[in-house]
């Protein structure tokens, strides 16, 4: 592949994660998603055809109205034809297996699978036994990658640049795809990443990922440019990770006056859906000079109209 | 605006309710409905091209079979995108509250919401929140406006004219929308309302409404030119509502002798679904000649595209 | 109708079932749908447009997933808008009776039902009270015609031909849609049908349509052609039907060595979902050269496209 080819497409025949991907992939799939946002804003816009044609399946192990919307949406929007398919526990008590799940959808020879799995790993396994295209909608805390593009472009339009920016990740970091994903794509942009929270949220060597730990949200607050709050899941609560929803928010939940250590333009992200007044305060949440949360949802829809053009460019190119 | 406009098309950005809307907005509605119903009937029609490119969100938080499809058709026949939300209790739990929910799916820039919710004002409320076009689909016991136009166009197309009718709701009124909705309804266009329930299911204060109150299905049905019977939820037998399926039947179920009170041309109705041998005699229901209980779901399709119209075209009115 | 009228078009309203079905009416759906196969090979086919501006309503009364979205592609593919009402428990404890669903639905005007029901008859029942063409997607344990059509024309890719195969059907016979509608197509065609099972598992009676009983699997696959291993139901477990997963497959799942009573040649199908290690050996269901399971899903899309064109066309002919 030529240096021009890796800068203006996407290499791969899946997204599975943000993980080895190369900066200009990465950028290229950021410059299309912007292609995309100014798209849909003018509103005298129609349905593009990119995907006419095109059988997009929604495969869902995981109840999420967002993120599958957003891909409905996204697919829609490029003209794909859409099937949603949520396998909830029910099914799974039917006994097939994973593989024979994909292997079963495969042979109806769908172009793209968006696969959402509750296991880490679960989707790279999957991709490896289908003919079409996959992207990863979350599996397990691994990775996320089409919300970490999201959050990135959401940095980009506010802020100009990634690169060089310190960004705090905080909350809940040893459960979340959101936090290694974002990880991995702003240390290979070139940002400072430093995650927050409790040492039981914390988990062993994430240090090895290039980032630093703080414990206490002053001192990790410090002069950052970008705050990624994190989605406390209330089940954590009856375990032994975090005392109480009260106590969380006193010391981790973010309020103006630990938003006072950051820079004083700093943004706010929070992936979704919002726990307000456990790991966020609500006021804060909803002040659009701060918050970029719904902002964040707008970029979604374009980043996954890029993520599925990229795979079926892919697709038609391999085919050739 | 002027009188020419008020009268050939609907004012409002939202169709939350029907109390408020003047008759002209109403005759408006009821007159494109029936436009509607014309071009269903005839099979060489296909899909016309009203909502194409738009994308319409039926957005659930009660479980409705007929309503969401009865949306899900209409917004299909005119050439939208139809995406289905159904927000169960499970996703409830998730603790993202409705405001949020509203305004997560307002960021991916749809075109219309339809909006089913178990809360009175729930539709209203969202509706304050977001930039696009909201149809209440029915909000807990308050308000569910296209039943109320599509029960009102099926009595148009039998008896020629609403004003003067003599029209009974009997059953359920303390907790239904469609009682509600039919009242102002009906009232607005000229004709005079009964309702008929015993008195453990009649809300306070609703003369005020401007109808009277009957107790006795023998001495409300005398002389009605309609009958809307309203659905019993089952779950209200546990209660203290109702002493027994029997008894409620006995004296509140509709059956030929009671029917013989009503005018000799009494035409029936009922929302759906039925409860047969409960509300309604089993015979009697199917009774083509006295029950337009599947014509109202016919007319149903034709309401919510009139409706779907209404509001897309009101929207790109606003945007000119 | 002529000869040549049978031979060249389907002459049913609905497809509820495939006893009673002339062979030529078979083989004019098989026919079809092998047209169909070639069709969605070539990748650079789109979409066609034989069910453009129709409307078809997956009603699925029991969860399926391999089923309901094999069927949504397939009206896809041809242009139709699907539309998909699952009715889990929850809805049929509103109260409302099958015929009052179907009624309801078929107010709305749609062109196609396609139905899966937990008993036997339902479907047919329905169809008797709709103006639309109805196919049976499973009715309990009475039919699932295009599962058998899809089994025949995996057969007939592989074999060339039907008539004159020795075919064994091994499982839970009692309880399977799947046995008894490849009991009435393989025996249509002229192919010699077994089934075997234990005794608890074979229905009284079966014998008179035509088949061969064998209680061991050994004597039963002696020379046969093709094998079609059933899914065991787990939850036959708990009951008196079978002893255990391990004896169960010790003496009727299927692995090499008693795979090799068959002919060298033989050709597993399974409907699927799979139990692996249950009905059937894990590494046997994924060599190619003897199992056909996937061809079978591929086959499915091809199938339901030229079932549903062919209710299509013959409402089309009716209203002629």
């Amino acid at each position: 592949m030529t240096e021009d080819e890796l800068i203006n497409s996407y290499p791969h025949k899946h997204l599975l994660g943000i993980e080895g991907l190369l900066p200009t992939s990465i950028n290229f799939l950021l410059k299309s998603s912007n292609n995309y946002v100014d798209y849909l804003n003018n509103k005298k816009n129609g349905k593009l055809d990119i995907l006419k044609n095109k059988i997009c399946i929604n495969l869902f192990f995981e109840n999420s109205t967002r993120t599958r919307t957003s891909f409905e949406l996204a697919g829609k929007k490029l003209g794909a034809d859409m099937l949603n398919i949520s396998v909830g526990t029910s099914s799974i008590k039917k006994g097939e297996t994973l593989i024979d799940t994909a292997m079963t959808l495969n042979a109806m020879q769908p172009d793209i699978l968006v696969v959402r799995h509750h296991d880490a790993g679960a989707v790279k396994l999957l991709s490896e036994k289908v003919n079409c295209g996959v992207i990863n909608a979350g599996d397990g805390p691994h990775e996320h990658p089409t919300q970490a593009l999201l959050d990135a472009l959401t940095i980009l339009k506010r802020k100009k640049k990634i690169s060089g920016l310190k960004i705090a990740i905080c909350g809940d970091i040893m459960h979340s795809r959101v936090a290694r994903s974002n990880i991995h794509l702003l240390n290979t942009l070139g940002a400072e990443v430093r995650v927050i929270a409790p040492a039981t949220l914390i988990p062993k060597g994430i240090e090895s990922l290039g980032v630093n730990i703080f414990y206490d949200m002053k001192s990790g607050l410090k002069d950052v440019d970008i705050i990624i709050m994190l989605r406390l899941q209330l089940e954590r609560m009856s375990g032994s990770f975090v005392p109480s929803i009260r106590e969380y928010f006193r010391f981790y939940g973010l309020d103006r006056e630990k938003l006072n250590f950051a820079n004083p333009d700093a943004l706010i992200l929070h992936p979704g859906p919002m726990n307000r007044g456990v790991e966020i305060d609500s006021e804060l949440a909803d002040d659009i000079d701060r918050s970029a949360i719904f902002e964040q949802v707008q970029m979604g829809v374009a980043v996954r109209m890029a993520c599925l053009k990229a795979i079926i460019d892919h697709k038609l190119k391999a085919n050739d």
